[in-house]
């Protein structure tokens, strides 16, 4: 399941999903299916079921939750991947508003957070059709899309321009993630944090450095190769960890 | 100023900074000064002006400023301690509340970047009332009061407990403050996150390392040491650095 997967970094990730075979159920969400028109491009493939999800309304986040356990059953859901995400500009040194900043912070953590809380419980039983202690991504997992902007430690400067609530929104998104991964452990749930890189889509802009299909292209390959010795932590789409 | 200090390290870094002479206005801020009996107390120091203030009520943030900017006048603020903050216990594996998660973030990171961005007039006017390119904690501080729990690399499942939010939030306030110190070098502001430790308050507990006083005697005094060496960095009282 993919959230945001009607454009950038979730259409990507979708269409690559189905180049696999071995996925026999893709699930992307977005707030507006009918509006999607790549995404509704690629429903000849029946593996893929594209339903409305807003992720900061707990009523549809509910309603989602009851139309996948139909349709996943008793396997439960193998993968949760938290792409979607919204970028309002905001400086320090610039204007005071309350209301962006709670906004940005809500949708890219706290919204991650419930919908991860919501799927638990399918995440569980899938993880729990397996035997064993392994952890590994057709078990169960969490991937959460994040950014470099969320590394504290990486931020000299030289990504300028209005990201503050961004970077803290983000930062908190990691946070969420480790977190996760300490609690759920004990399920054999694994949790992952990207930065799928600086990709030109309307979020990233026309100057970032590549494009959808060359940052998604790895990226899937690389979330379809996780296992026990990348739990817990954040990566580039590379597989290269990331200091927080 | 020291906003939250009624209790805990707040009124305790009240406490230690009225020893200092050198430090000739000390405005402390809480939601109800008139139940502080122990800041209270401390009034006999003239150079104590306890106000009230709802670090979540831009309204209340907007008014303080107003007492604030006559107060100090053309001095403008030397140094603005966010220290107000809440914990609300939650899990990943645990009730889903969107509600508790937004207010955990609203308090400890969004709430201390808008009175930080309310009090920036003032700030720098006294950056401004110093030449030179020199930083340092007499001319224009902002002090963010984190925690350990704020650090990623460092959740290695030791402190266990509901800390979900509140590791997110503070996780999002070291992001604000980084992105706070790129943006203010330029006016010569100093920005620094501190951890006061594990301390027995209200919200620290009965079982914690250490008492307020210890905590902030150490806090108090690094606080009023610190220069350019130490800007946009993350530590423990001790000065120690903390990875994010």
């Amino acid at each position: 399941m993919v959230t945001g997967a009607n454009r950038g970094i979730g259409l990507g990730l979708v269409q690559h999903f189905l180049e696999y075979d071995a996925i026999e159920i893709l699930i992307a969400t977005c707030r507006n299916p009918e509006k999607a028109e790549e995404l509704n491009k690629l429903k000849g493939d029946k593996r893929l079921h594209i339903i409305a999800m807003d992720v900061d309304d707990d009523e549809s986040i509910k309603k989602v939750f009851e139309e996948v356990s139909e349709l996943v059953s008793s396997n439960g859901l193998n993968v949760l991947i938290n792409n979607a995400g919204i970028l309002l500009p905001y400086e320090v040194d610039g204007q005071i508003c309350r209301k962006t900043m709670l906004k940005q912070l809500e949708t890219n953590s706290v919204s991650v957070a419930i919908v991860t809380q919501t799927f638990l419980g399918l995440l569980k039983k899938a993880s729990s059709n397996v035997s064993g202690e392994d952890v590994r991504i057709d078990r169960a997992a969490i991937i959460n899309i994040s950014s470099t902007m969320a590394s504290i430690e990486k931020n000299d400067g030289c990504f300028s321009g209005p990201m503050t609530a961004y970077r803290m929104s983000k930062s908190a998104l990691n946070s969420f993630s480790r977190q996760s991964y300490m609690e759920l452990s004990k399920y054999n749930i694994l949790v992952v944090s990207f930065c799928p890189g600086w990709v030109r889509t309307d979020m990233g802009g026309e100057n970032a450095d590549i494009d959808v299909n060359e940052s998604t292209r790895t990226l899937s390959a690389n979330i379809l190769r996780l296992d026990s010795r990348n739990n817990g932590l954040y990566f580039d789409r590379f597989l290269h960890p990331i200091p927080n």
